[in-house]
């Protein structure tokens, strides 16, 4: 049997683009020969929907799209994901399922048992759990068929009581499919293989594995559709990043026709471009816009934005603005115009001292003679931002957010200010590898200007300001804030391994007094295992570490 | 036996002061002569304790908290609420638990079964749900002590397939006692009560029943604990919004010594005024402020903020800045002294020609002849953010967003200027209840000058603008509003209902589109039983209704 995997990327609620881009995709599958075409979990209406589950109107329309596709299923199956209403009174109302639709018909509906809710999953809040479980019957075939989570139970310290696959495989199953919405992280592509594999291992069967690709505001799908032997060898991976269609046959028990391949991973810091080229790309093309504003500062954080956001977009829809003030170094403008030179994008200058000047002169009577403070210097980061909105304001540019990881985590940086933004493209990013990022993207020239990669960092806030006058060296400072919101270490561990107590407790208050900043940052494109955002969830008020 | 029941107000993860008050209340209950005290569900930590609960440091805090009460309970028993360790590798790490204590000993560790994942509430992210039940005997009386939701699942469509208390009856238990984290909204105590009631008379059992006060960032606790007899007949309620420690005689099956008496709810205006007075003064005293600052613009919202935060702060505590425009009308000025006098706060004028002039010439080389526009309009609304933030920077003020709930809706407000703010007061708020709480303050005297609440409503961001040249009358948006957004109708049962179809698309459409800009709003004070924040969670480049 020939079965083709849909790799494609949907747009949540938008059922019109899903279901024809779902139809066409089928329509080619059946003429490369394909019995059987596999999509996503929820295909039909995208991942995460999140609330909009809670709307019958949406639920609805899910199931009129289910029904469009199920008409153009004409001598051809096919898989496909959607939520679909539990029809009894018990539990809640809503399930994470599967079709299987042959005939133009739809001949089993699979529901999800495992309901992730950790990190930014929350499917518990929709869904509830499936407790009978059942294989698809096709064409000789019996698949067992699961949704993601449902074979991610597998681990020395399992989050579920309870195993789909253990149940499914009494019933003597020859083949395993997966649909699934699996987001990036660059530490994820390995752990997928790994559990997948074992899975195949552990019932003796082939597999097959279909995931989203493409981004959801923050949420990125990196693809990679995999396909296993019975002893869990890697047959094939699909592309990365980008939609990719291919047919598999299954014979004999098994998938012939590929020999036994090992995962070669690109290097996280490749991914992580890929990843934010991929976020940028769809934030703009799922909402509708194409022009990019963002402040360029001559540092490495906006040029790295800068140089991301003229490769996604095109560097004609790329527009830097240079705000200097009093406090800019000489070499900031050069820095700065030098990038737009090597990028070809658009730029514009705005000094910012009269505005600074008119609130100095406004707050005079207020402020009297007190001194020059944090007042003063987050007042021209702000101004900034007045200027950048109104770019977007007055020509329909979308402003970019530069902060970095390491910024983001302990507060350095002025909210409503440079913390400004519609989607912060390296929030999930640490400095020292906003550092490698630009290495990569000079890797075959110098794109980003060498001068703002070895320049202290600086706000360029006050005269002579340096990152390092109130922060540690960001190689210690990554390194202790990866062990504490990455890992969740305790201060005691971080302690352990040889960090500064001083700073180990210093570093922890600055990031949970942070908290609410972070509550009114953009989202942030995530690329690590624990970025900032829908899947960091933080009392403000709280007094823990603060 | 008598038992006290303890409602104190508790600070997520400020574990001294939670210990501190409750081995307080567990003295002042044995001074009473009670045999047991009662604390509510996660009180050791407070709740909710999100993602803290992920740091093994902090469950290891509240096990240490625990040993502590435990051991100061000596000659009382006491029950407690706090995350516990699962034991078993299978399923999540943690379970929402009750301790009860006596004679210093951990006597029994009773497990939460439903955990609530709907709205604000997220349990099941942490939490195992327990499937073992058994009864508390105390001195001969035989307590089924369950949490909170654990009694919730008695209505027509049941939320979860198991049920706490039909376990529990098998035992044949004399009392129940219920430890909660109810949150508070307008519509919640009449559900409360009813809900409680539906158990009592369903298992012919007497129900004490705990609850926590105060506020966490935006979740507010209205305490209101409730004894009722095994009819189901509100025997007493404690103290609405403010800490209150009570003792009950359990005697002969029953709660003596009360007559049967009626659930008479305050009106909801003055349900929400006490809620935002809490939720002020608890956000304040938390996170270790004393004073406010907020942008006063002559209109009803920032008065009735004014307002609300100089009664839950002291008026000396409150700077209100008056930021006149050359479009501002001569009345704002008045209207806002006005306040001013009457409340008694302090306040400057600072005028904002001279910022949005500066930024006007800056801007001039590339917006050059282009006609004034949404641009322009949100200079102004963010040069008052900067000026009330650099009041912030200078002197510790913190800022009050003055936003309503119909303006967030539709997204009638400029990101980083009067949506900026520390903490949304009245973002849960409809503008025609705001009508209503003004009306609700002036009660015994004019405090909000009816200038402020008679004239059209305005942003005063171009001349003769008014509300109404933007949006529908406020009396008809905020019905549909509600339609939508608390009650989740569809467009096609709200146009049934006589609503326009064209103006219900385009709100529809205004509310879904503005989903970007509350992502980066402040938390706002909930009080309605669906407010915007952490308990209404919307994809932000979703195509549905957009």
């Amino acid at each position: 049997m020939k079965i083709a995997l849909a790799q494609l990327n949907y747009h949540i609620g938008n059922f019109e683009q899903n279901t024809f881009k779902i139809i066409q995709a089928i329509e080619k599958a059946k003429e490369q020969g394909a019995e059987l075409v596999v999509f996503a979990e929820l295909s039909v209406c995208g991942y995460p929907p999140q609330d909009f589950l809670e709307f019958n109107e949406f639920i609805d329309l899910c199931e009129q799209s289910a029904q469009q596709i199920k008409d153009a299923c004409k001598d051809i199956a096919c898989i496909i994901g959607l939520p679909t209403k539990n029809s009894k009174i018990e539990g809640k109302d809503l399930y994470n399922s599967a079709y299987f639709i042959h005939n133009q018909e739809i001949k089993a509906v699979i529901n999800k048992a495992l309901l992730p809710n950790y990190d930014i999953f929350d499917e518990y809040r929709y869904f509830e759990p499936a407790l009978k479980f059942g294989c698809i019957n096709y064409k000789g075939v019996k698949i067992a068929l699961t949704i993601c989570e449902d074979l991610w139970n597998i681990n020395d310290n399992p989050l579920y009581i309870a195993n789909p696959m253990d149940e499914l495989i009494n019933e003597a199953p020859h083949l395993m499919i997966n649909i699934a919405a699996s987001p990036f992280s660059y530490m994820h592509d390995d752990e997928r293989v790994a559990i997948l594999s074992d899975n195949c291992k552990k019932y003796n069967l082939p597999l097959l594995y279909v995931n989203q690709v493409g981004s959801q505001t923050e949420i990125i799908f990196d693809g990679g559709s995999l396909a296993f032997n019975e002893k869990g060898e890697l047959l094939d991976e699909m592309a990365y990043f980008e939609e990719d269609l291919k047919l598999y046959e299954f014979a004999d028990g098994n998938i012939i026709g590929h020999v036994v391949k090992q995962h070669i991973p690109q290097s996280d810091i490749e991914q992580i471009h890929h990843a934010l080229i991929l976020g940028i790309k769809d934030y703009f093309k799922k909402s509708g816009f194409t022009k990019a504003v963002l402040g360029l500062s001559g540092g490495i954080d906006s040029a790295l934005v800068c140089a991301l956001a003229s490769e996604a977009l095109g560097p004609e829809n790329v527009m830097a603005v240079l705000m200097p003030s009093e406090y800019s170094t000489d070499h900031s403008i050069k820095d700065a115009l030098d990038l737009v030179t090597n990028l070809g994008c658009k730029h514009e200058i705005v000094a910012i001292k009269e505005a600074a000047s008119a609130f100095e002169n406004m707050m005079k009577p207020i402020f009297k003679d007190l001194p020059f403070n944090i007042a003063e210097e987050n007042i021209q980061a702000r101004s900034r931002a007045i200027i950048v909105m109104a770019m977007s304001n007055k020509f329909g540019y979308i402003l970019l957010n530069t902060s970095n990881k390491s910024e983001c985590s302990v507060g350095y940086g002025t909210l409503y200010g440079d913390m400004a933004g519609a989607i912060g493209v390296i929030g999930d990013v640490y400095k020292t590898q906003v550092y490698k990022l630009c290495e990569y993207i000079n890797r075959d020239k110098e794109i980003i200007p060498i001068n703002s990669i070895v320049k202290p960092p600086s706000a360029e806030l006050r005269p002579g300001q340096k990152d390092s006058d109130s922060l540690p060296e960001y190689d210690i400072l990554d390194g202790l804030l990866y062990q504490y919101i990455e890992l969740k270490k305790t201060s005691a561990q971080i302690i352990a391994m040889g960090f500064d107590e001083v700073l180990v407790r210093r570093v922890l208050k600055m990031v949970n007094v942070a908290e609410f900043k972070r509550y009114q940052t953009p989202p942030i494109l995530r690329v690590s295992p624990k970025a900032f955002g829908m899947g960091r969830r933080m009392p403000i008020v709280g007094k823990y570490l603060s």
